[in-house]
């Protein structure tokens, strides 16, 4: 089985397994996250209610925590969902949107990160680096440039938060602190419409409740998105029409072409 | 007058009285509820906080009350929002979304149905089946099929809770407890973007702010969408395209397209 | 340098500096805000908690307040946001959305109006009117013409809230109390889809970031969304392809066309 086979049986197991993907995430994207499960198959739930995330991550098969528009009540909330999911063995998905932009987004961000056990923790390098203590230059929650190399950043994020992590920029980098896959699809209009980010964060919860190593269940998601995004370009005019076929593609892609554009660098 | 041209005339004195159509939703569907509005002519507002609710729905045609991403607050403003509506006279229409997911959202929808005269419920299968005590099975917030003839789980929703019931599924059923219509549009794409069932409960509201018989309000409601995603089906690549031409034909579709294609059976 | 030169002029350095635009807004809208941001080359950073939100603007080039969907607590985030803007020379933009609806949405624009100093209030003729005591009939969000001339509201708000009025309608209008420019651009569709005007708020203060002729930033942002609605409105079916074509027009639109289109009418 190649890498590429690898990453198409993990979509493939979507479709047959429609996983329901619990999510706790920010009102910006909380409409393109739900469409993106649909689109590729699985079910999403949005459900915050410090009264029901228990019971709701306990139907679920995976969970996102995306802290894109935190409140106290809503880190509560994400608190309570993450323990149930560790203790049910559910896959945890971090999204630390903004980290390093204010001390509550930094702070709220550690918390989930040693309260619960994250399974895999998606960010960009701005976000990654100031979780780490590197200075950071972030604005607002677009991350910057490190001075940081990528690879050092995610083995060594991998082995502070003992997670598998996830960073996304002009090329994606996923470790689980030894292994590395440097995933180089994309395109820039990725980067002008908003919450493409949460959609690789959604998508890498997706994957993660049909394969259980996360560092495949991550790199297949983010090619999967940057794919995606190469072929929605094609079709475009602009963000308005590339938004919309972003989501076209998640949906009709075929196999053959994802494992065709699949372009994967791996350090086993 | 046919059933048809029954239907058609709601639309048409939809545009001509523009109902505004007050609105305690979810914030995964709120832009798309808000759209699908002005689509069809008529106005939304949004609007959740118990500061205002009371004098917000004074101001309108129909109330919305859709508990897709509840909290102990809002349910307490849709409290407040239905008995001033009870009150007025202006019709309320329920989606219970998710009942049965979480004990919090069943309890929630009943005790929404105990303290306010619904006009319409509309839910699906699982929905409805849930509040009616029937073990059905739900995910998240999708409904599965329950155990039951769907003209009977219409019928004694109505019964049960005094409403006109609005069940969608591959076949929508809308009851008041003696009449039956099955109304036979839609197409799959529906199920592929989030928030139609959501639409389906605001155009059942739009509908209902402009025709007392709650039966074929709702009928016209679902017939509509229905129709429009058949339509809407033609002109799509996927689920992106799809929702852009449901838009469109929401707003565009003509009177003799929308009664050509509706697939009435009704039970007087 | 012509009139049209300066507000071309405005748009290129939006691209050029990138403000970050801190966003206090709706529900409804929040998406479409970010969207509109990314679109022209500005950031888009959402955030509303209390904790957070002095540090956030901190960051930021300018702030928007938009009260679409209030409630106590984002009134709250919002005096304290603008409060830190006004003490750090960061330019403030209001959206009053629906004063005159409810006597809860009137006070907290009037509140913000006292306490905080704001550089354009953006708002359609009932709001505005009503702000001003004048008897406006509003139905909901959707303000409705006033027994006032447009002129005399913008200059009236300009002089009694101490800011730049901007009133958008058939032709918009906006005032520093002495000058007034008259933008007569724009297309029906942008009244089918929802959001538009929290657009316009939101591209006013990103003009704003960059331009402290505030007079001239408002103007600019109405002219540049009412010649991308013209535009847009050509490619488009009805609403929904009508919004996917508008932000690929914010994103592709040549400074020439957007200078060729522009219908200015100025009273300097």
């Amino acid at each position: 089985m190649t890498y590429e086979d690898k990453c198409a049986f993990i979509f493939k197991k979507i479709k047959e397994e429609k996983p329901l993907v619990h999510h706790i995430t920010n009102f910006v994207v909380i409409n393109d996250n739900a469409n993106t499960m649909l689109a590729i198959g699985a079910l999403p739930v949005m459900s915050y209610a410090r009264e029901e995330v228990e019971e709701m991550v306990a139907l679920s098969q995976a969970l996102v925590l995306n802290i894109g528009t935190l409140t106290p009540e809503v880190i509560e909330s994400a608190i309570l969902a993450g323990k149930k999911a560790n203790e049910l063995g559910i896959p945890v998905v971090l999204d630390p949107v903004g980290a390093g932009a204010t001390q509550f987004r930094t702070e709220s961000a550690w918390r989930i990160l040693r309260e619960i056990k994250v399974s895999i923790l998606r960010g960009n390098q701005g976000e990654i680096g100031n979780l780490l203590g590197i200075k950071a230059k972030v604005r607002g929650v677009e991350g910057d440039t490190v001075d940081a190399d990528m690879n050092d950043l995610a083995q060594e994020a991998s082995q502070r938060f003992e997670t598998v992590a996830a960073i996304t920029g002009k090329v994606d980098v996923v470790s689980d602190g030894k292994r590395v896959v440097k995933i180089k699809n994309g395109d820039l209009l990725l980067t002008k419409i908003t919450g493409t980010g949460c959609m690789a964060t959604s998508l890498c919860a997706a994957c993660a409740a049909v394969e259980r190593d996360y560092l495949w269940a991550a790199s297949s998601a983010l090619g999967f998105l940057g794919v995606c995004g190469e072929i929605a370009a094609r079709h475009s005019l602009g963000p308005g029409s590339f938004r919309v076929s972003l989501f076209d593609t998640f949906y009709g892609i075929k196999e053959e072409e994802f494992k065709a554009l699949l372009s994967l660098e791996v350090k086993d």
